[in-house]
């Protein structure tokens, strides 16, 4: 079996990619897909609010409660604001489109930036807390977190190099499992309270403590606003569902936010009244899954559950990724060819640096998704208030019919999320938003770099302001061959160098001057009248030399242009090409910075295995 | 500053290698250079003798000094061998040489692989040993031990990518000081004990205890034989030594010798007199300069000179390796190109390898000497048989003047070494060298694998039973020009394509029909006479229905051979070459194993920043 044999054993047949942009999903189906991503935010949106509380004091845990309910009603706000934003771009209104369309390149960009950067934080922090529900379950591997999290973004990579589908039909029940387990959880819990099962618990809503300070609040809110993350995928998604499209993505998305506003909401009230803390080792929710349900079979299959939807949050990434990608590259902020989707190479490419970089991050916080959070949470609600922003222009612009109320659902979507961004930004800036504040600028920068370089070199290669096309007279050439000795590897070369020209020097490197004589002597022979160059090399190296004669030659030389053939060798079984072709590579990576010199290789297939 | 100055600056001017071999060193500094290796042995070869017999009890530690006596004579045993060795190979006798020349290759072969795994685990032993030396003496940065060994190796690396040598004046100063640095620990070690001063020592010569099993003190013996690690390493380096090289070579050895064997019985009698045990926080040589001169300012200079003579003994591998890679290369047992020491790029590629693989090997160990030690001991001792046999073989032979003497001393060396070798073996097997017993041959059967394929190659190449000259026929071409569009960077690449053949062919790939319209258009205006192929793409690849055109081409055409000229930009900033030729690189990757199509980059240098 070869190369291509292991690769589809490993990879698959490739994809047929056109087909599969054709395959509409039905609602059920893209509830589950494209709300993964929000949904799993539920399995550490109650722990964000406790953490920064219980800091404070049991007191402060009665505010718990009461955060939930605002960051529920926030949810509400910015599903009606995206309500908008599916209706004005069926075909998929992510915040970069929607930002540059409307505000403006610079604002796009900084959309895009928070983008991709939110893209490598959904698969950290994704993967972190699932990492954080098996080892809650099962705390002696706790101190493997980050290998095992590299081992989910490695399984995550393997299939999706494979070509794997977020469309794929068993992608749907995990999701469904993890909502029917968490709400069985809820129910169960709140029935237990309401028998008086339940010893010590806390009444759900009860008065809130006046000695907690504002900032504190303010940051439980801030870090509970993760349970907002992901819900602008479906806005992103229309074209993906059954028509009416835009009309279908409006109804699936009012039903995640209904599902996701029970979930976050009644998972938080049952843990204040069950007086769950956060826990370094164990997750908020497994706690509470363990006081419900005991240590068995359900407590299992929710910490089960849980970690799968989270793996799928994060697989979420290496659809959404690939795409904004190519956006971005057929706008020229990004290299061109990661706009040509149809290459696997570009592909996997793409999956690649996700994966690794996702790692480098989940490395360097240890593997810990709290400490992840504040840099995701800032990111998401600035593409939220340039999304939003961009669709108030939108609707000034357009006036198409309704136009005002939407207006004014997104001036208010907007306010609230830039009001929230900035508190976010401000009560995280320490934990790690100030990390947000420093990549963002700086892959705007890297964006505008690139765009800038595509610009100044498409005005130097245009040919629209020259009246008459370019002459096109054929060049003169000298061919230069680098021989190793004599044998059938050369022939080849010296044959094609003889048809493009009659000006062809052959040139052996000499390294050991009784081999020298004896390929003097061989070539006399063989050589038929092509010259040979025999040159010193007192360093004993190939290179150099070879490089000196050439740009002597360029000095000297008549001719416009000097081709160096160099003869390669292909070999039959992979790993032999180690063994073959070091000097021709070397003698390429030499002559890469060097004008005038056109390389060709002129390849030897070998029939020895 | 380019990218080459960049290069410079970190890794200094190119070396005249010619100039450096022919520089000879006086004896004091060989002895300083070459034994850096086996003295720096003495910081751990007492401590493996006492951790099987302390796993014992108190008892056994008796056997310590007899243990210590057995090896130092078996030192000389080496010694008196090896001083044969340097007689008869005033060239250098490296074990693969004496082996290959007088054994056959598969001995030759196995001598080759001890030696490659060898350095490998002087680097990882050494730099183990050395952190060792330096955590003991600041026990709060112990658990960091595997990344301070990673900042030693790449330190190691970068002074060998720089192209310091082993024979630069400044690396004989610390062999010196640990010399001197340790005498002075035994001496006055010693001298405290004459004069009472240490309550409760032990006499140095007591009595054995009979209760200990034979197989313990085995195990102590081969253990402690770590001590004869690097004894080699001077009749390996004879060309370096002035001359009457050979004579200064074995007088140097025997200097050598005297001090490892005072130094190695020195530390064991006062480690022993002095109660020290194995422990796993402190090495015994920092346990035993704390005990003598107290935690001042003599015990730091005794860490500090067993730290420093530890990372040279490493650095020696990094000298050893790719001097054995040429030799195997010359032999084609490795890759051809590693015999061409002169490119700079050669040696890179070793030291790199050499200081990744032993990371790794450091790492997998857990940064830990004592585990590494069993693998080591018993690679040396395969070395050291099969070498001193070579020997034996070689008297036989040609019978030199007196050599039946040097027969009878080889004899007894390999005879010893070999019984050694099998008593490291068995009793060290559990330990590791099973290890040793898997590599050795898969490196056997790698070089025998490359060597095989060189020899296949070289005969289907050779033209030595061929009568006639083959006929250089020049060859009738088609040129296939892919092209992005109609500019500046094709221009060239269709000038060239037009002089070397006059059936030329511009393909272009249509992703996008409204894109490809324009392209047809502006073709008619600037493409001469050249016919445009249009390529369909429907899965929006660009590779593809290249490939297959290709591969069309091939079965329709009269013309021998195909060649595609492929327009490449060079870019001025070399980041900015991710942005330009990806397309180019995938089109070479995908006909890198097609058959007779000839490769040629026609580039056109970017002026744009």
């Amino acid at each position: 079996m070869g190369i291509t044999g292991i690769k589809r054993l490993l990879l698959g047949r490739p994809l047929a990619n056109a087909q599969a942009s054709e395959e509409k999903i039905p609602k059920w189906k893209a509830l589950a897909v494209l709300s993964s991503d929000a949904l799993s935010s539920t399995a550490y949106a109650t722990e964000e609010i406790l953490i920064p509380l219980a800091a404070f004091g049991a007191l402060a845990l009665t505010w718990s409660v009461p955060v939930a309910f605002a960051i529920v009603s926030l949810m509400v706000i910015v599903t009606l604001s995206y309500r908008q934003t599916i209706q004005a771009y069926p075909n998929g209104g992510g915040a970069y489109v929607v930002a540059n369309e409307n505000l403006g390149p610079l604002a796009g960009l900084t959309a895009g930036a928070a983008l991709l950067f939110g893209y490598l934080l959904t698969v950290a922090v994704s993967v972190a807390a699932g990492v954080g529900a098996v080892t809650s379950a099962f705390p002696e591997i706790a101190e493997h977190r980050v290998l095992l999290g590299g081992a989910f973004i490695a399984i995550l990579t393997w299939l999706n190099l494979r070509g794997v589908r977020e469309s794929a039909t068993f992608f749907a029940y995990p999701t469904y499992v993890f909502i029917f387990s968490l709400l069985a959880l809820i129910g169960f819990g709140a029935w237990r309270i309401a028998s008086g099962d339940v010893p010590h618990a806390a009444p759900i809503l009860e008065p809130v403590s006046e000695a907690v300070p504002l900032f504190l609040i303010l940051r439980a809110f801030s870090s509970g606003c993760a349970a907002l993350t992901g819900i602008e995928a479906i806005s992103n998604g229309v074209p993906a569902f059954k028509h009416p499209s835009a009309q279908n993505a409006r109804t699936t998305l009012v039903w995640m936010t209904l599902i996701l506003g029970v979930m976050f909401l009644g998972i938080t009230a049952v843990s204040h009244a069950y007086g769950i803390t956060p826990q370094a080792a164990e997750t908020s929710i497994s706690q509470l899954a363990r006081s419900v349900f005991g240590t068995g079979p359900w407590y299992y299959l929710i910490q089960v559950a849980t970690a799968l939807i989270l793996i799928l949050a994060a697989n979420t990434s290496y659809n959404g990724l690939p795409w904004l990608a190519a956006v971005l590259a057929r706008d020229r902020y990004l290299p061109r060819q990661l706009a040509v989707q149809g290459d696997r190479l570009v592909f996997s490419n793409s999956i690649l640096w996700l994966s690794g970089a996702s790692f480098i991050l989940l490395a360097l916080f240890g593997g810990d998704a709290h400490s992840l959070i504040p840099l995701y949470a800032v990111g998401v609600f600035l593409g939220f208030t340039l999304s939003q922003a961009g669709m108030v222009v939108h609707h000034r612009r357009e006036r198409q019919p309704g136009w005002r109320t939407g207006l004014a659902l997104n001036l208010l979507g907007a306010v609230t999320t830039g009001v929230v961004f900035l508190v976010v930004g401000v009560t995280k800036f320490q934990d790690g938003a100030w990390i947000v504040a420093l990549v963002v600028p700086l892959i705007v920068a890297l964006f505008r770099k690139i765009h800038l370089h595509y610009l100044c070199v498409g005005e130097e290669l245009t040919l629209s302001h020259v009246d008459a096309p370019p002459h096109l007279a054929p060049m003169r050439h000298t061919a230069v061959v680098p021989v190793s000795g004599v044998h059938r590897g050369v022939i080849d070369a010296l044959r094609y160098a003889l048809s493009i020209t009659d000006d062809v020097r052959a040139v052996y490197v000499e390294i050991d001057a009784a081999a020298a004589d004896r390929m003097q002597k061989e070539w006399m022979r063989w050589g038929h009248d092509i010259p040979l160059v025999i040159l010193k090399s007192p360093y004993r190296s190939v290179i150099g030399p070879l490089i000196e004669y050439l740009d002597d030659l360029e000095q000297t030389a008549t001719r416009e242009a000097i081709t160096v053939i160099i003869p390669e060798f292909v070999t039959r079984v992979w790993w032999h090409n180690f063994l073959h072709n070091q000097t021709a590579f070397m003698i390429r990576a030499a002559l890469l910075f060097r004008r005038g010199k056109v390389i060709t290789s002129v390849r030897y297939h070998l029939r020895a295995g």
